[in-house]
């Protein structure tokens, strides 16, 4: 990306193991994210080029001396953080603060929309998958490298459970994996706040029983119509604007947490004395994508989730600058790679 | 109150029963709150007067007639806000968001620092002490009106536990029992953020292992160099401040969790982009301090913890004018009124 609008399919140097921990992966199946948006539409220009891509499935094609988990291949998923799997926080299940790990597509690391990714600390950042790399499943593994993971990170951090009641702020492909994920932690009403229908139709099918299209005031309002006037227990903010999140915060009930996991595009926390008042619990960040891969597998594998129906575009890698539009212009939730 | 500075002790009609729900309370110690002061520097002139007082503990006159779980006689100690015990709320244990509850010295509701109190909702609201009216432990006890429940609302929000680290911000008499609920959940490390002698030498014996009497930036910096360089697992913000907030969330370690009990003095949770990359949660809010008397009473009774430490000046009610003047300029902690 060279910036806003301006994304390109470049050659460059072939990626190589530089590093004994490193894995070398030939990329099947990558995506763009909704996050991949944001430098979208607000990225200065650069002579030099950003690479792209932070969710990609691929085979192992050779790995350095020091790598024990993964060999040559496997058929493996990446996490969009990546990660030595051995540090404090690695151990507490919070690999995107890994003491030595980073971001693709960061500080010469490859990104995910590409051939092939030099995969730094391949032991802790790769899940081995046990399925060929054309299985039927590739949809739904995929996003097990963020966006599923993403929403179930929001659910975790809205304390979603059995009986209570789930508000989803946002319908792009994080607020639907939220809707998988609080179906599947046993919420007992889902609210999904949105106004697409094709999506919506989508978060329905995947469990939301209830559905909000008015936005501000009124989105709060219905809200509370729909919950006996006190808000929702859980609610997952899958979006990261400023409004969201004063939404997210207004429909909390007392007692409540909003999970949020949309990038911020603001830096202090939108609250009122209320939110205090209220004893509204405020959790949430970047997903540990990486420790709730094993977790969803089983899931993802049997068939009792299917969050890779949030793709409704595949192309070849030279749709991708098509891809980004047409992400951007709301025409598809979400962009699938074939390689 | 009749303004910022102006406390009066004054005559008033008789309080009394007036509904069937109600118990009247002859109040036979009280205390001043560090959030009494916040309208002592802040409350404009009014020329009827402000009740003032949330923390007491008195007998029993006379009951109601639907009064079941009290009756004439019992020692009772309140909560500082009172609730139904029934309702949705009540049950989850959140009572200071009651459907049919409220503050004292509000909308008509007498206060705590006054002779006697109707106290409505009396059996969701009073807990009775199995003890004598001038027991030795009456201190102790009365700090469970809203202190030590306090205190422990911050330790519970910022998920103190076993082997963790705990980083409490503030040495009010809120911070100080905020140590105490550290220790009692297992912390074994918790460093004290203040700087007024006396108060950090009774957070020691309350369990503070470590004291950082910097303020902001540099105090960041001395909690990180205590931590192994990563923050607390948990930090209580118990002054309200921005500013203290603003540390508070700063000494957060990713993961970590900042339970904020103080009245907050500014709308906006002033955090950053980093908060949100270090997946720090943020909650609290008014404790429940109802929910808390229960389980933190055997405790006192048995002498394992003395959250009454914290009075450090005991006087008559003529006595409360000068007692608010002596906590605002910090030569008190906090004020005992002994009827």
């Amino acid at each position: 990306m060279y910036g806003a609008g301006d994304v390109r399919i470049e050659n460059v140097p072939d990626a190589r193991i530089s590093e004994a921990s490193d894995a070398l992966v030939r990329v099947t199946r990558a995506s763009i994210c909704g996050s991949d948006l944001w430098p979208y539409n607000q990225l200065g220009h650069n002579d030099s080029g950003q690479r792209m891509g932070h969710e990609f499935i691929g085979v192992v094609e050779v790995v350095g001396a020091d790598v024990r988990t993964v060999k040559a291949g496997n058929v493996v998923v990446a996490p969009f953080a990546w990660s030595d799997g051995t540090c404090v926080f690695c151990q507490d299940g919070l690999q995107t603060s890994c003491l030595h790990g980073g971001w693709w597509a960061r500080d010469g690391i490859d990104g995910g929309q590409g051939e092939a990714v030099r995969v730094p600390q391949a032991d802790g950042t790769l899940v081995v998958l046990p399925v060929g790399p054309d299985d039927a499943l590739m949809p739904s593994l995929l996003t097990l490298s963020d966006v599923m993971g993403t929403g179930h990170h929001a659910a975790l951090a809205a304390n979603v459970g059995p009986g209570k009641t789930a508000a989803v702020v946002g319908d792009g492909a994080v607020g639907l994996c939220g809707v998988i994920a609080a179906k599947r932690l046993g919420a007992e009403q889902i609210i999904i706040l949105g106004r697409h229908r094709d999506r919506i139709a989508l978060a329905k099918e995947f469990g939301a029983t209830d559905v909000v299209s008015e936005r501000g005031d009124e989105a709060v309002e219905r809200v509370r119509e729909l919950t006996g006037g006190f808000g929702a227990h859980s609610v997952l903010e899958c979006v990261g604007y400023e409004q969201s999140m004063v939404t997210a915060i207004s429909i909390a009930r007392p007692g409540g947490a909003v999970g949020r996991v949309g990038l911020p595009q603001h830096e202090s926390i939108p609250t009122t004395m209320q939110t205090f008042f209220d004893n509204v619990t405020i959790g949430g960040g970047p997903a540990p994508a990486r420790a709730y891969i094993e977790p969803l597998l089983p899931d993802v594998l049997e068939g009792r989730i299917e969050p890779g129906r949030v793709f409704d575009r595949t192309g070849s890698l030279d749709e991708v600058p098509d891809g980004y539009r047409a992400m951007n212009e709301r025409e598809t939730i979400k962009f699938l790679i074939e390689f």
